[in-house]
């Protein structure tokens, strides 16, 4: 249902009503002008020819320097989500089944379901601060498991995952053979230390991208690392697909990452602050939540709540959000993003505050 | 091979060797000036975010207009080639075969194999002018032929399709109930009239882009025309693999619809008088081939050539063209991409002239 909330924001929006849209992990901060300062250069030196399937060289060998890997083991996407989607079809194809950690993100869910592949739940639930049972993980997996994706920081509840769990999920991963794709988008913005699967030794999937760090979600960049052989893999696939990501656009990605640090620290501190309003107009309306470890989202729960019919109610009155049940069986919770100026986030979450209790 | 040859001749660039590019179709001329500032002034006005997966409605009602159907049946896409991904994705990934005439574009051919489905192949050739048998047609469809995709004009011949021909098919198609995708991204600037697979009265789908025509190649944006379900579906797949062209690329498309005139005219010049040039060494170099009917392909014939072994032999010596071969079982042809300036392109074809006949 996330994505039919988000058409229709769009459309109400294209009819000239106000909307604030809190459903997706969209910043209302501009990307900043060096970056698109870069993009016009770039246009302008004729960087608008078909490029590599690889992505740009220099690109990735700066990345490889950022995680410490190879450029051979990087590949440009359009979004970490074709990162994701290219993965999960290499690897989910021909048959076999996946293990997910709920609540997870919307696209893992119904990119499972489009390659006709199983994928294995793994509850994880409020009471128990969201923590994941490595027993029942265990148990989920058998031979036709291919993948284990994580999502750390978590959308929906910009959970980090404490590091000993993370040991734990690698250890059983690597018994068992099999490859972990870590969805780390959140990681470089969230305000506690987020362990990385590059930290482990093993063969494992990262994929992030630029859209949340750097305000560059229209912009479709991401990436991907990963053994050699499923890089060129999904370079191949990239060739039959989309051909690459506009040159320009990598351009401007890398003076993107030249301002990494300015950046993430003005990131932190908007949504830090964004998070503490957020939290105390919750608590006070007897929202159930944890507090967020990352941007964007606050993932609350309110007992009794359809939050599917709540979604499409509080959506006529002129505030977005994704029902739970858009993240796996939450039937109780809903996600905000705290993606608006404070004035507008601060009116619409007390909106939905009244609203829950009405 | 195709892919290969590209990402070899990337890598030689990269290297500091000089190599004209003759292997793929991406125009040696620059987008338009107007374009580049309409993109960018579209990045500063923030039409940096995420929007809808249908691309924007100004923009689809905008090539509603252009080829006489409603906004509702267009999808905006990273370039034609997503579009025919997606088509055959949702087409055939249960199974079935799909019949595509030969020579055929690389990526069809590659797409129904990621896919596992059954490439029915229909050979034409030179020697009866690259026409499709139309009893041969009918004779590889099946209760199992999910779809027929045309390519008019064609790409590596150049040949637009007799209207009768194109007749023919669709009559067959329309009898067996079977759907066209009509690949027309040549047709707007080809040197003769080409008949749209949407002159008939009839479900079909079109794919088209900006690539060709604008000088877009590398800000990948095209489009899919089709029934309402089908374009449904579409955007459901943009959702969970790249969610949507980025909006300042699609406000920089629309700005290229007002130029159309004026742009496929200074193309057409440029390739005809291109293509004369070509024609003539290559006929004094006793080649044989079918002269363009369109931008940017010559597919020349020569007696006993190994075309793969020489699209390697060539590259090294600084030229790079595509083998024959992945188009189709045509060992004696290879595809020069006529998207170099005039002295190269001169240089570069009597370079492969010599080196044929060595």
């Amino acid at each position: 249902m996330l994505y039919e909330i988000n058409e229709k924001a769009i459309k109400l929006q294209n009819q000239g009503k106000k909307v604030t849209k809190l459903n997706i992990g969209d910043p209302d901060l501009a990307t900043p002008p060096e970056i698109i300062e870069a993009a016009y250069d770039a246009m302008k030196k004729g960087r608008t020819k078909y490029s590599s399937a690889f992505g740009e060289q220099v690109l990735r060998e700066k990345l490889g320097k950022i995680h410490g890997v190879s450029a051979d083991n990087i590949v440009i996407t359009p979004g970490s989500k074709w990162g994701i989607f290219s993965t999960m079809y290499l690897m989910l194809k021909d048959g076999g089944n996946v293990v997910i950690p709920t609540p997870y993100w919307t696209a893992y869910g119904l990119t499972a379901k489009t390659l006709g592949a199983e994928a294995r739940l793994l509850k994880t639930d409020l009471d128990s601060n969201w923590q994941v049972n490595l027993e029942a993980l265990e148990e989920l997996i058998d031979n036709n498991t291919r993948l284990i994706i994580l999502n750390n920081p978590c959308n929906p509840t910009s959970k980090v995952m404490d590091e000993k769990i993370v040991d734990g999920i690698v250890k059983i991963a690597n018994d068992k053979k099999i490859m972990i794709l870590s969805d780390e988008v959140y990681s470089e913005i969230s305000f506690v230390k987020t362990k990385s699967i590059l930290d482990y030794n093993s063969k494992n999937i990262l994929v992030s991208g630029f859209s949340k760090m750097f305000t560059m979600t229209g912009w479709r960049i991401g990436y991907v690392i990963g053994n050699e052989r499923l890089i060129d893999k999904i370079a191949k696939l990239n060739q039959i697909t989309f051909s690459n990501v506009p040159v320009f656009i990598q351009d401007a990605a890398m003076v993107a990452l030249d301002l990494q640090n300015k950046l993430t620290n003005e990131i932190r501190e908007v949504y830090s602050s964004r998070s503490q309003m957020a939290s105390k107009i919750l608590t006070e309306a007897k929202m159930e939540f944890s507090n967020p470890d990352a941007p964007f989202y606050v993932f609350p729960r309110y007992k009794g709540l359809d939050s599917e019919k709540f979604a499409l109610d509080i959506l006529d009155r002129g505030v977005a959000i994704a029902p739970g049940t858009s993240f796996g069986d939450y039937r109780e919770h809903f996600r905000i993003s705290l993606t608006a100026p404070e004035t507008d986030l601060k009116a619409a979450i007390i909106k939905i505050c009244e609203a829950v209790t009405e």
